[in-house]
């Protein structure tokens, strides 16, 4: 079987920046070269970032995007990387489709592009275009209709664009035009437990089409999505044979005995699926036998781990990706503020994380030690302001009660952080949980106020379960847990007035993410709830707390998807509705 | 030829509230039956409200709203209702589709069924499921593909929704079929200067088809859309025959002479351009000569009536839908909020507005005397609460400059406003416009607090238009103006520091408005918004404030959708985005 060194370029694109992606890839060429691979596949619109959202119609980005592809392509020749077959994914447009209502202006493609020898010698257009979840492309793209075959040293390689493969369709053309690798672009993003769903599908689409299979895919936080790599190649028969780390970028170099391209040039007009194929030979002899290099098989976290990583790579990238230095955020001593400032640690280093403690007349004594405590443990800078004589000024003009009363406090520390964080530059987060995001137990312009809140898809029984986890970590490598262990056992309380408690207004936490699961995640109705086991009088109220909190949710700064469904990019329910569940 | 009188229901039902909703359409039943109609149409989906968005992939919600047409069946029989053929749009469920990835949940329809004689005599399921703009129906329904008709009265009558007539395929088919009348079910929202397209539309759908067409269309607010009604009907010769009043409920009333019925029924398995079609016999015996009514043409607004009716819509219905009782906001005195306070009080009338001075130590005489002006105007509820000792407060503790001192007044004030709300249970408006939520020219958490935000969509140059639109909308019906001439003519300034004007950190606000069109509303690079005569340094300056701004906006309040392109809905950007036009 003839022989291929393969590249996987694992990258972090920034979406828009198109001269900085570029000498991504450009570098990834050059150390895949370096390591003698005869075909470098970066991950789906490498060049763009992903998701591009309505910049897809802008005629001028477009432009952008095919010039870089353009250069991508001279500046091999001129470092002499031309023998490199790179197959990039951008953003492109389609030919002969008119501008009409109901298209994408400008008929805008996410496209991979065949690079060979100074030359674009082939382009494919992503054919299924998902519209569920977190993704919009029937909205922003045009589908395409061919499959695209290059033959390079006597093995034919399919291409296929993410969707693609989850979809029937251009995995059984492949199979029909007895491609010998089908090369799959990806931009899919981080899920938890989702199982090992990727491996499972890339080896059954393998042992379907009787060929490898190679997934490269994404690294990185863009606004509400963390894609996590984790791109692999699996074998003929849908073995494993090399996997890139998750979460980090990475250059996975692997190499593969292939089946021999036999199939005839396909006649004019030919199509498998639906699919027009084309088929562009590059190079058809085979390479003189070599001594294949070790595969490289990265480990992967576990389920608390993975999550971790998750929240950490996307705070990460959007502080470095929107140009922030440092972060700020309120430290109440509580387990959520707690659990994100070790975050923030883990994403920037403690010099970078600033935390404003804010008491006032109802905070206890351990709010105020365990803040400091996790201060020291970190090395996080924490300042504090009390908020007593502020408040005070507003009451003399006010005199408010209740509630309203609650809500001030929350408000005046927000006042001061967006203050401290104006003056000094900081991006503020937010501190809030998924819990009390889906139930509207929050003050909206109080603690919801920030750029980014790290933990908003994070229910509370896991919150704990990750700081458990955290500090687990630390003592396995022998580290200082970063979380006081006094703010894990604590109950918690909002401490907006004496003696408040969360299960004052809450159902216990454990009740209240079941409830949440079955209703938002599974989208079941109360009764169907309520036969799960849950009583009804308490579904009756947290359906009515979720329905209701839907305006909050959505003036909630944007923060890492994590769940099967976050509140952001993929529930997007009406604010005004009279949807209640009738029990 | 036969004759048909044929009843519009022109209605404004609320997202999710399908009993209240089924009780508007009996309403208009009763009434189209005691005018002696023999066809009711209703907009589309209007047993659920219109958009439903991810409500129609819960399976209880689908139960729901097909419970609510049986239960209209057997009402319209209890009622003695049972010979108007009732026409009513709802959300179903497609048949035989099985749950599959990228197939919606439940494959919810949006469908049409067709009531006589106690039965569901027919269903028609939206063919085009339009997915831009505002519309994101590809996401949310399975498409329809069978073409329905009606034979009613020996008049052959064919059903269509929204945008199946704006797209090719469903008219030809009813054409094709040789419909006598086409029907359409309509959820089509306002869009300001958008001339007469539905009715040029619908009269060249009727002149291909030889056939009449009655276009039923929703009126109201719902979330960020106003749906302004203009039902109209036009005869197989595409004259306008009769049209509803715009952004009111009305039963449009009229008769037609109509093509008899000729086809014969279609053999099974027929297709038209692709749609199955399906004939369903009501009655075959045109009705006796009758003497027709007169109908009845509304006159339609000008351009500024029609956006000012749209946004007092907009405004009332989103207060009244979310159970407010009233509308607080900040009154500075500048045109901004003077324009809100004039369209709160036609919404909601005085009595249920409240205005908020909040003068700082920066405030002209003239912002607080205009305010009163404005007040004693319109008799809405004004009251002055200073905020230099909360000022003092915060800055014993902060000691903020420069802008960080400026925002902190901002915020101050929201933070009374909001307080002010939680104690009184009023909805706080924002007051900001288009030119100010582009450029970022606002204070997050300060002037962009608030539930709900009417000028959102509204350039500053219209602003003033709107202002002087009114008052002499008022004058021209003996009224008192409600809008001080003195906040017109005044220059803008947000008076957060001495002497401060607008013009110090914008362009004169024609050029920068028109910048903004060319770059927001046109999606033109700057190149080209250069090339249209405006400063290249301008317009850098303009196009960096407005892509550093996609955060502040993200984080606004909703608010009625005006323009062709508004910031929400319909304008969906990363907010990370290295995206910069390079000049």
């Amino acid at each position: 079987m003839p022989q291929l060194r393969l590249a996987l370029a694992q990258v972090n694109p920034v979406v828009g920046d198109v001269a900085g992606n570029l000498e991504i890839v450009l570098q990834q060429a050059r150390e895949a070269h370096a390591a003698g691979a005869h075909v470098l596949v970066t991950p789906e619109m490498a060049l763009t970032g992903y998701p591009i959202e309505d910049l897809a119609y802008r005629r001028s980005f477009i432009e952008r995007s095919q010039a870089a592809v353009a250069s991508l392509s001279e500046q091999l020749v001129q470092e002499g990387l031309q023998d490199l077959v790179v197959i990039v994914g951008h953003l492109d447009r389609a030919r002969d489709i008119p501008d009409r209502l109901g298209v994408p202006k400008n008929a805008p493609v996410n496209a991979a592009s065949i690079i060979h020898d100074g030359a674009v010698v082939a382009r494919y257009d992503k054919h299924h275009l998902p519209n569920y979840g977190v993704f919009d492309e029937f909205r922003h793209f045009v589908s395409g209709e061919r499959l695209q075959i290059v033959q390079v040293h006597g093995v034919d390689i399919a291409i296929a664009i993410c969707e693609d493969i989850w979809q029937e369709g251009p995995s059984r053309a492949a199979k029909a035009a007895e491609a010998g690798l089908l090369v799959v672009l990806n931009g899919s993003p981080y899920e938890a437990a989702k199982d090992d769903e990727r491996l499972e599908l890339c080896a059954r689409r393998a042992v379907e089409g009787e060929c490898a299979l190679a997934y490269a895919n994404l690294v990185g936080g863009q606004d509400e999505l963390v894609f996590d790599g984790d791109s692999l190649v699996v074998d003929t028969r849908g073995e494993l044979v090399a996997r890139a780390a998750q979460f980090q970028t990475e250059l996975l170099v692997v190499d593969l005995d292939l089946p021999a391209a036999t199939a005839a040039m396909p006649e004019p007009g030919t199509r498998f699926e639906g699919l027009l194929v084309e088929r562009t030979i590059i190079s058809q002899e085979p390479l003189p036998a070599y001594e294949p290099a070790a595969p490289s098989v990265a480990e992967r976290w576990d389920d608390l781990g993975e999550r971790w990583q998750a929240i950490v790579l996307g705070l990460r990238d959007y502080v470095e990706k929107n140009g922030f230095r440092s972060v700020l955020f309120g430290m109440s001593g509580g387990i959520d503020s707690t659990l994100v400032a070790a975050l923030a640690c883990d994403a920037l280093g403690p010099d970078r994380v600033f935390g404003v403690s804010n008491p006032s007349e109802w905070s206890t004594e351990h709010s105020r030690s365990d803040a400091a405590d996790q201060a020291q443990r970190t090395g996080l800078d924490l300042r504090t302001i009390p908020i007593a004589p502020i408040f005070d000024a507003y009451q003399d003009a006010l005199h408010l009660e209740g509630i309203a009363e609650e809500n001030l406090q929350a408000r005046i520390r927000a006042v001061i952080w967006m203050g401290l964080s104006n003056a000094e530059n900081h991006l503020v987060l937010a501190c809030g949980n998924k819990s009390e995001l889906a139930t509207g137990y929050s003050t909206i312009y109080g603690d919801a106020v920030g750029g980014y809140a790290p933990i908003k898809d994070v229910p509370k029984t896991i919150v704990w379960e990750l700081a458990k986890w955290r500090n687990a970590w630390a003592e396995s490598r022998g580290e200082t847990p970063p979380i006081p262990p006094n703010t894990i056992s604590k109950e918690p309380s909002a401490e907006l007035r004496p003696g408040q408690r969360d299960s004052d207004s809450l159902p216990p936490y454990p009740v209240l993410d079941g409830i949440l699961d079955a209703y938002v995640e599974r989208d079941l109705s109360s009764a169907e709830v309520v036969a799960e086991g849950f009583d009804a009088e308490i579904v009756e109220k947290v359906v009515t707390l979720v329905d209701r909190a839907e305006y909050k949710r959505r003036q909630y700064p944007p923060g890492p998807k994590i769940s099967k469904r976050n509140f952001g990019r993929d529930r997007r329910v009406p604010i005004t509705s009279r949807w209640r569940e009738q029990l």
